[in-house]
C-alpha cells in the first residue's frame, strides 16, 4: 500500500528511481515490485511539485497508482491513453518527461494544466470538458483498425464526468462498433461538486455495498447447492451474467464490465491490466480510488483541496460568499460570489425563483444558496444540456430558473437555448461566469466566444456589467426581463466597486457615459471598462460604458458617432462576430460612414497564463488600448495628407 | 385492433364521432368502449389530411392509440404532455381544436408541423430538436411541484431519440429529484435512419425478445418450487426486482419499469394508464408501436413513409443518389446528393476518410456511400456530441473524417467542434447541410447561425458555395485542407450548374468576380449569389461570389472597396455575426471608411413557409435586393444633398 503524507515539501524531495524514468520506456523496463516504489516517490514529487506552482491536486494524486499501471503496461505513446478533464494528468507529465518542467505548471509559457497535444507525443487528446475522452479514444480504435494496427486506445473517465450524456453516447456506440477499447471508471464518487443524477446513485447504491456483493456471492452458492435449479442457472448462464453482476448499466451498454479493484493496489491493477490489453471489443474496469490520496488532509477534504495555489496551501478553498460584500474592502470578492449573494436575495424576494448549476456549485458560488434554499436548487452533474432545457421546462411553469453556468460551458446547451429557450421567449436567465480570458486554466476554459454566439440568436438579450456593483443590478436586470437574458462576467475579482444591497432595475439596452471627451469615443464593455478609461485620459476620449451588447444604446452610438471621428469598441472577447461587430452593424445599418476601430481578440486561441498578462499581450490593458488609438488616428492623418496631396 | 387502410382518402372522410370533440375534454365525456371508433376516424381523417398538405406521416400513425388514450386520461391542457421530436403530433393537433386546419400545416400561415407553444395551449413546448422531451416535462414537473400542483407531466419519446445524450441527462436527474414525471418510450424500432447505437441494440436483444420474457418467468416459477431458496429470494427481493426483469437500464438509473405494452390497443393503454397517472416518482412506460401503423403501404416501408408530399403520395421518398447527377437534367439534384456523390468520389480516392453521421443517412444523401463503404461509414445514433469528438479521435490516427451533419444540428456538438477540433487543429470537415432557411421544416430547423458561431472559432475556415459544382469542388478544397473545415449548403436543388466530374481545389479564401459593374460591388454569399447577380443587372453592380467566409478574400474586398462608393454584402444567414459582419470587421481592420448595406436575415425567428417566399419576405429575392440597394442609394444621395446645404 502507498505511504500517506502529510505535509508538501517544500523542497525538492529525493527521488532517486523516479529521477532514472526520462521516458515510460525506462518505466517499463523496471521489476513490477519496484513499482510500489515508484508511486510513491512519484507521489511526493506531485505533492512538491505542485505546492512549487499550484494546480490541480487531489485528482492527480488519487491515479498515481493507475498512471504507473497503465504506462507499465500499455505501450505509450503507441497505445493512446486519453484522460478525460485533464485535471487527473499530472502524474501522467511527471512520467512522460515533464517531470522537471512541472514546477511551471498553468504558467504562461510552462505546461497546460491540461493534455494538450502540442505538448507531448503522449497527449494524445486536448481534453479541458469534462466527457469527451470516450468518443476521442473510440476515434483512436477505429482509427487503428483502419491502419491495421493492433495498438490500443484508453479512457480513463471519473464517475462525474460518466454522468454526461456524451459519455453515455460514446459507450453506445462503442458497444456497436466492438472496438477494442478500455474504459477505465475512476470512481472516487466525487466529482468537483456533488454529482447528483440516477447514475452516481445507482454507483453508490449498488457498487459502493460491499454487502450487496457479498449476499450476491452466497447467492450463487444457495443456488449450486440445488440440483434443481441447476438447469435453469445453465440456461440462462448469459442472461444471469447480466442479472446478477453489478455492472447493470455496462452490460446492459454493452461492454464486458471488470471490477470494480482498489486502484491504489498497483499490484492487482498491473495484474488485472496485463490482462486486459488484449481481450478484444470494449472493456469497462471500474476501479475506485480516493481523491487526494496519499495526503491526509487532502484525503480528509477533497472539495477544499482539488485545487491549491502556490507553495503554502490554504487549508480551504474559498468558496463561502462574502456576506457583506461592500464590507470586504481588503480582500475584493469575486464576480461568482457578486453572483451568489445576488442570487440568494433575489431568492428571498421572489419565491418563484429556482437555481440550476451544472456541477458547478462552489465554481458558480451557490454554496450558500444551495443551503439556504434547497428545495429551489438544482445540481443536475455534468449535463449543460439537460440543465439549459429543464430551465425552459420550468419557465413554462412561470418559475423564473436562473442558470448558473460558465461561458466555455455554455456551449454545451448552445443548440438547447436557441431550440428550447429563445425560440419560444421562454423567462430563463444566465449567469455566465467566466466570460473572456480565464488566465491559468488556458485555451479550453476560455469565455470567448458568448457574445458571437448569443448574439446571432433572435430574443436573446446580452449584459456585461463592468464592475461588482453593475453586475448586481444588471443580473436584477435581467431577472426582470420577461424573456431569455445572459448576464457576462470575468472569472475573479473586479475593480472593488462600491456594492448598493438596494437592487435596481437599469433600463435594458442603456449605456452610461463616463468621461465626455473629444475626437475619440470609446465604447467599452464590460470588463473592459476601467482600462478603457484610463486609456481615455491622455487621449481626451470620452467614454462610454456601454452594459448591454444586446440590444445596444443605438441613440447613444450614434450621438457618439455624430460628435466624434473615430469610435473605438473595447471588448474581452473574440474580435470575430463580437460586440465591436454588433456596433458595425448598427452604423451600416443606419448609414454612418465614420472610422471605427474594432478592439478585441485576436483570431487565434490563446493559452494559458496570468489573465492581466494575456490582455495586455493582446493589446486590451490601457497602454495597448491608447496605442491602438495613437496608430489609428495616425493613420487617419496620414490618409487625409495623401488625400489632400 | 383499429382498421387498416390501403388508400390516402382524397376526399374528406367521414369521420362523425370525431366532428363531436372539438376539445380534449369532450372526448373525456366519451365512454371508453367508444375509443376504438375514435382512433379510426382520427386515422382516416389523418390519412386525409395529410394527402392533402404533405408532411410528416409514419409517426403519428403510429401514435393515434396513444394520443387518444393520453388525452382521454391526462387533464390537459392542465397536465402537461411533451411530444419529442414534433414529428409525432399530428393526432394530437388533430384532437386539440385544430382538426379542420390540419390540411395548412407546415403551410406559411398554416399549422407549424411541430408543436408550438404559440399555436395552442395544448403544445407544452416547441419540440422539433430530439431528445428534449424528458428535460422539458421534468422542469415542468418540478414547476408543478414548486406551484403545490398536482398536474402531471409526460414526456413521449421515440426508442431513437432515447440514444442522445440528453435523454440519458435528463432520466438520471429524474431519478435523483423523484418527480411525478411519466416517460413514455415509444419503441418502434425505427427512427428515421437505423439507429445503430449500444442502447437500440439493447432495447431489439432484450426487450423485444419474448422468450427472454418467458424465460425469466419460468425462472421464477423454479426458484418458488424450492423452500431452500425462498429465504434468499425474500432478502434479495428489492435486488431481484432489478435483476430479473427486461427494464435493467430504467431501472438502474432509478425509474419505474412499466411494460412492455400494445401501443396500437387503446384498451390496453388505457388501462395501463389509469393506473399510472397517480403513482408518485419517475415512471417509464415501454410501449411497442409500428410506425405507419394502419396504412398498409406504410407499415411495409416506414423510412420511405417518415414524409410525403402533397396529395399523390409517391410510393417511395426519394433517396437514392443519381449516379449521374450531371445527366439529370429535368430533375436537379439536391444539395445533399452532391455531398453524397463528392463523398463517394472522395472515398475512392482516399482511403482514409471516414464519414460520420448522427443519425441523417437519407437526409444527408449518405445512403449509396453506407452501401459502398460500410466499413468507413459511422451513423452514430442522434449523438451529434459524440459524432464531433469521434471525428476529432479519427483525425488524431491521420484518418480524414467527414462529418455531414445539418446546420441546425451542429448546434449540439458546438463545444465539440470548439473544444476537440479546432482548438487542436484537426483535419476534420464538416459538411453543413440545410444551411439558411429550411422552408417548411420552420424555425426549428433554419440553418441561420452557423456563420456566426462558426467564424468566431479560431482555425475554422468555412465555405459558401453558390451553385451545385461550387459545392463539389469547394468539399474537395475543404477535405484537401488540412485542418477543420465547413462547407454550407442549402437544402434542395441549387441554380442547375453542370457538375465537373473532375475535382479541382479552389484557392482557400479567394473569390471569383462574377460581373463588373460600377458604384455598387455586392458581394455575395453562397445561395444568394443567383439573386445577386439578377438584382446587379438593372442596378449595373460588380458582383462577387465570394465563395469563403472564413478566410474573407482582403484583396478582393480592398479592392472594391477603392473602386464602388457602396459595398453590398447578401446571405441567407442572420445579420448578427454574418458574413457581412465579417466584412465590416475586415474593412475596419484596414481603416476603410465606406458605406456598407448589409443584407441578411433579421433579428427575429423565421417560421414555416416556402423557403423562396421567405427569402422573398426577408427582401432577399432580386427584387429585394435591388429594392434595398436603391433605397441606401437615394439615402446617400440625401445625405450629400444635406451636406452639400
Amino acid at each position: 500500500m502507498p505511504k500517506t503524507f502529510t505535509q508538501i515539501p517544500l523542497t525538492r524531495p529525493n527521488t532517486p528511481l523516479l529521477d532514472t524514468l526520462a521516458s515510460p520506456a525506462d518505466l517499463r523496463k523496471l521489476p513490477t515490485p519496484q513499482l510500489e516504489r515508484v508511486v510513491d516517490e512519484l507521489r511526493e514529487y506531485l505533492l512538491y511539485a505542485v505546492g512549487q506552482c499550484g494546480g490541480h491536486f487531489g485528482a492527480g494524486l488519487g491515479v498515481v497508482e493507475l498512471t504507473v499501471a497503465l504506462h507499465y503496461l500499455y505501450h505509450t505513446p503507441d497505445d493512446k491513453l486519453v484522460w478525460d478533464v485533464g485535471h487527473q494528468c499530472y502524474p501522467h507529465k511527471i512520467l512522460t518527461g515533464r517531470r522537471e518542467s512541472l514546477t511551471s505548471i498553468r504558467q504562461a509559457g510552462g505546461l497546460s494544466g491540461f493534455p494538450k497535444r502540442s505538448e507531448s507525443e503522449y497527449d494524445t487528446f486536448g481534453v479541458g470538458h469534462s466527457s469527451t475522452s470516450i468518443s476521442a479514444a473510440l476515434g483512436m480504435a477505429l482509427g487503428a483498425e483502419m491502419a491495421g494496427s493492433d495498438r490500443r486506445a484508453v479512457a480513463i473517465i471519473g464517475d462525474g464526468a460518466m454522468t454526461a450524456g456524451q459519455a453515455f453516447e460514446a459507450m453506445s456506440h462503442a458497444a456497436h462498433t466492438r472496438s477494442n477499447l478500455l474504459v477505465i471508471l475512476n470512481d472516487n464518487n466525487m466529482s468537483i461538486s456533488h454529482n447528483v443524477g440516477g447514475l452516481s446513485n445507482y454507483f453508490a447504491r449498488i457498487w459502493a455495498s460491499k454487502s450487496y456483493i457479498a449476499l450476491r456471492e452466497g447467492g450463487k452458492k444457495v443456488l449450486s447447492t440445488m440440483p434443481a435449479a441447476w438447469d435453469f442457472i445453465r440456461r440462462t448462464e448469459e442472461s444471469m451474467k447480466n442479472m446478477v453482476s453489478p455492472d447493470m448499466l455496462f452490460e446492459a451498454i454493452g461492454f464486458n464490465y471488470i471490477g470494480p479493484i482498489d486502484g491504489h493496489n498497483v499490484n492487482e491493477l498491473v495484474s488485472t491490466l496485463r490482462n486486459l490489453r488484449d481481450l478484444e471489443g470494449p472493456q469497462l474496469l471500474h476501479v475506485y480510488t480516493t481523491k487526494g490520496k496519499g495526503f491526509a488532509p487532502a484525503e480528509a477534504d477533497p472539495v477544499g483541496y482539488h485545487a491549491i495555489n502556490k507553495i503554502e496551501p490554504k487549508p480551504k478553498v474559498q468558496v463561502a460568499v462574502p456576506s457583506k460584500p461592500s464590507a470586504a474592502k481588503q480582500k475584493l470578492p469575486k464576480y461568482q460570489d457578486i453572483f451568489g449573494q445576488w442570487l440568494c436575495d433575489m431568492a428571498e424576494q421572489d419565491p418563484r425563483l429556482v437555481g440550476i448549476t451544472p456541477a458547478m456549485c462552489e465554481g458558480s458560488g451557490m454554496v450558500e444558496f444551495s443551503r439556504r434554499f434547497p428545495g429551489r436548487y438544482h445540481d443536475v452533474a455534468i449535463c449543460e444540456q439537460h440543465a439549459v432545457t429543464l430551465a425552459g421546462g420550468l419557465a413554462c411553469e412561470n418559475q423564473k430558473p436562473v442558470v448558473a453556468i460558465y461561458s466555455t460551458f455554455l456551449q454545451r446547451g448552445y443548440d438547447q437555448l436557441i431550440h428550447d429557450v429563445a425560440l419560444q421567449e421562454l423567462d430563463v436567465t444566465f449567469g455566465l461566469d467566466r466570460a473572456g480570458l480565464v488566465g491559468e486554466d488556458g485555451a479550453t476554459h476560455g469565455g470567448v466566444f458568448d457574445l458571437a454566439y448569443l448574439r446571432t440568436v433572435p430574443n436573446m438579450i446580452i449584459a456585461a456589467p463592468s464592475d461588482e456593483n453593475e453586475c448586481r443590478q444588471l443580473l436584477y436586470s435581467a431577472y426582470q426581463h420577461e424573456g431569455p437574458a445572459a448576464v457576462r462576467y470575468p472569472r475573479g475579482t473586479g475593480p472593488g466597486a462600491t456594492i448598493e444591497q438596494t437592487m435596481t432595475a437599469l433600463p435594458i439596452g442603456q449605456s452610461r457615459t463616463l468621461r465626455e471627451g473629444l475626437q475619440v469615443a470609446i465604447l467599452a464593455f464590460g470588463a473592459m471598462v476601467p482600462a478603457a478609461l484610463e486609456a481615455a485620459i491622455p487621449l481626451n476620449a470620452t467614454v462610454i460604458d456601454m452594459r448591454w451588447v444586446k440590444p445596444l444604446d443605438r441613440d447613444a452610438i450614434l450621438r457618439a458617432a455624430a460628435q466624434h471621428t473615430l469610435l473605438v469598441t473595447v471588448e474581452d472577447h473574440q474580435q470575430m462576430g463580437g460586440a465591436g461587430s454588433a456596433v458595425n452593424e448598427l452604423l451600416h445599418e443606419e448609414a454612418v460612414v465614420l472610422d471605427v476601430l474594432n478592439l478585441a481578440l485576436p483570431d487565434h486561441f490563446i493559452h494559458h497564463g496570468k489573465r492581466d498578462v494575456l490582455l495586455a499581450q493582446a493589446g486590451l490593458d490601457a497602454a495597448g488600448i491608447e496605442r491602438q488609438i495613437r496608430e489609428r488616428l495616425n493613420r487617419q492623418q496620414r490618409l487625409r495628407e495623401a488625400h489632400q496631396r
